[in-house]
């Protein structure tokens, strides 16, 4: 891993041949070299760290994928795998003169078995077109993501996506049967298969989440379920948070699952009518909760009745359905542009990510309020109540100096609150650049050193996407600003 | 590994010293010594492969499992960890001159968090007690292997159990949140959380199912559910296994997921008939379904009359449903007993763990009666139908000599031929013992290769369940036969 003292990726290198053997194996035009073509890869979803990678290559084939890691390995060169980039974790943000492998071309769907109820898809194809490609014959795939109209199931199954589905239909992880990949010393194998029981180590749930830093994704099955009878969706409006906390607490209680149910606190339902005027979320309630209900239509019909009484008896002022996919998607409207709408409210937003045990939700946010006051900086809450997944969006305007800082500073706050909740660091966007530091919160040394023997069994040269997941010495803030100072530094000139 | 060209349980060891190592860490009555208290330990479920061992300890706490296995690794003694002794597979074999950690005194119901829906526990829990734990507050533990009330959540987490209520919840793995374990350099290390999201590599999946080759589970938490508003169970028969075979696959495509969904040939149903007399399952028929529906009562209602039509749509000839518990158990009796039956109607049996893709069920049970004619023994057939897991039963004497040979033959095909249909060598016995060779089957040398890397690194010494799991050059039936003649040798003598 180390060569002449320096790390691969501050070594010299002609990059000329190196150029040349990745045009061989890829062809040209799936190698990126111009600086300003290599922009768009700076960074992912989580725009405030940046680095320019020293080359992009686009392969189109598993074999592909597997000549460009081999390449990568014989000279020792870092690389980070990428899908669609919209990740908010920095799980694909470049490494210094890395080389990215980028997924985006393989967006083939390569086998679709109904009956059997899978289907087999390249890793960058849209997390919407599996639904798409299945919907007629009446099908769809849960996860998903708000990203899901640009996110790739590449990404989905680096970082395990949640979605609005995932309280019911669980995330990513409960979804991949079965995986072909391609592992840093460029070997191809199999993992999972296509029947649920597979005998052996579950290595598919081992890289499913393990954002890159194992392998890459080449071809990935997935489960499809049919689509539900019917489905309705029920929003509810409360004057404040702990009414709504307590409708949530015991609609689980009674023993329903609902398909999603979300929260959205008095600052998200402002900015989302600001910027989408939905009309449908009233301005003056401390809080609404959208709960989606399937399955048969009496079940359904019961299910909402009995939740829009639990919502009432918690203090519900007004309580609206909708059955027709078209009011639902008018219901669903303002919840899915949440993070758009800060984006307009506020000159820059920072989403926190981070998962409490469902009794503690209403003395968590309480602690977010206070923590919100204390910093000086407005928090808009927007959650997957239901399994107590977080999504603090903390407003700031990053050309106050020092503002970021302080903001990841308070981000940083409300994850300690979260693991000392007994919860968790991330719920669904990963770790990646920029939770590694907080990974100690939540593990013991011995527990990450497990984590990284497993890492050292696939990647013992540490090429692949060095620097993700596990902690290093810096603290977080000192990390995130290296990387800010870095932005422009370091990019290669061919 | 390998001292002196021996592998560790070939070397001459003078246990005196040894045996009070373990007696200062466990308890003088937690260590087993005496060859006619050892005979007990000999085998698993799968009684025709047997191997004493050379010393047995029974911890009652994490600690204790830790000097356990501080022990054995600073002697290098390969050791074993036994739950209940429940299993079928012969994950729980002993290997020569192996220390067996016995967990079954770790009977300890740690915690209990309604709110939350978890419970911990230690392995020596015996399944059926979860539920028993939780019942009164109106929750349960959905994985419900046939051995429920005598197999231990211990041995369930290494095998990966399944049961009849897989098809709609999932096998054990789906319900493990979070374990701590200790591996095989005596650490203990937390895996998982209280929280169903959790950063980092998915470790609490890779040693789910890992058959005691990563480590030992000391405490479990995992998930439990609310028991359903009702749970009505359906019976039909039909003239032939094509007829109830159509059933299944109408059912699973109308979109609708029973609870389980099991199928009987009439082999099985007239061996439960002449051992426990039902009354309930017609010996004339071909095949009986037992479809488990459970939820709301509206829901229950309309997917009773819709499963109902789908099987006289498909040729059933009669059709009972029980809504009431005694009822119910009355239905469920014949299909609990199943195994014990084959026993009774026969000298002995066999007991094959397969999965076929659904699809091919009907296709796959023709070619087994195709075998069942060939090699001149009867299979019964008694199946997880909805999700494809096969259960024959090879009825056999094993007085006749050669006849456990030809028998373990059969039983090899029918694997090759699950695989061959798109499926798997186990659906949740495990591979243990007893299906090691038949890996190769499954997978490429290099996916064997990675699952090996990952092994190295938890169990580098191979001391941790040595021979269980990945395929050895010999084949299966003389690895069986090796065993067998190996049954009263070898023992230690103090």
């Amino acid at each position: 891993m180390v060569l002449n003292n320096l790390l691969p990726h501050q070594q010299a290198r002609n990059w000329k041949p190196i150029i040349k053997e990745f045009e061989a194996a890829i062809g040209k035009n799936g190698v990126v070299r111009r600086k300003e073509e290599l922009l768009t890869y700076e960074c992912d979803g989580l725009a405030s760290y940046r680095q320019r990678p020293a080359l992009v290559v686009l392969p189109r084939t598993t074999e592909q994928v597997a000549q460009a890691v081999k390449i990568c390995d014989k000279h020792e060169i870092p690389w980070v795998a990428r899908g669609a980039g919209t990740g908010l974790s920095g799980g694909a943000l470049p490494v210094e003169n890395c080389v990215l492998i980028v997924t985006a071309l393989m967006k083939r769907i390569l086998d679709i078995d109904l009956d059997n109820q899978r289907i087999v898809v390249q890793p960058g194809v849209i997390n919407s077109w599996v639904t798409q490609a299945v919907s007629g014959a009446g099908f769809y795939y849960a996860p998903d993501p708000s990203s899901q109209i640009v996110c790739s199931i590449g990404g989905n199954v680096a970082e395990n996506s949640g979605g609005v589905h995932c309280l019911k239909y669980g995330v990513t992880t409960n979804h991949v049967m079965g995986l072909k990949l391609v592992i840093p010393d460029g070997s191809i194998i199999d993992v999972g298969g296509s029947v649920p029981e597979m005998p052996g180590y579950d290595l598919t749930g081992l890289f499913v989440g393990s954002e890159g830093t194992l392998g890459i994704a080449t071809e990935i099955t997935l489960r499809i379920l049919k689509i539900p009878e019917s489905i309705c969706v029920l929003l509810a409006d409360f004057n404040s948070i702990e009414e709504a906390g307590a409708a949530v607490a015991e609609i689980i209680g009674a023993g329903i699952i609902p398909a999603g149910m979300e929260m959205m606190d008095n600052l998200s339902i402002n900015a989302v009518e600001d910027v989408v005027a939905t009309g449908c979320y009233p301005r003056d309630a401390g809080a609404i909760l959208l709960v989606e209900i399937d399955g048969l239509e009496v079940e359904v019909a019961t299910n909402k009745q009995r939740i829009a009484e639990l919502c009432r008896k918690n203090g519900a002022r007004n309580i609206t359905t909708a059955n027709d996919p078209e009011t639902r998607l008018k219901l669903w409207k303002g919840r899915k542009a949440a993070f758009a709408a800060a984006g307009h409210v506020s000159p820059d937003y920072f989403v926190q990510d981070g998962v409490i045990p469902r009794t503690q939700l209403v003395g968590v946010l309480r602690e977010i309020e206070a923590l919100s006051e204390k910093y000086g900086y407005q928090i808009a809450n927007v959650f997957h109540a239901g399994d107590g997944n977080l999504h603090p969006l903390i407003l700031y305007d990053n050309s106050v100096p020092g503002a970021l800082h302080q903001v990841e500073a308070l981000g940083g706050e409300i994850l300690r609150l979260c693991v000392k909740a007994g919860g968790s660091i991330s719920g669904e966007h990963g770790i990646g650049a920029d939770k590694s530091c907080y990974m100690p919160d939540m593990f013991s040394e011995t527990d990450l050193e497990t984590m990284k023997w497993v890492n050292q069994v696939f990647n013992p040269k540490g090429l692949a996407n060095p620097g993700k997941v596990f902690p290093t010495p810096r603290t977080c803030g000192e990390s995130a600003n290296l990387q800010k100072v870095k932005q422009f530094e370091g990019a290669q000139v061919f």
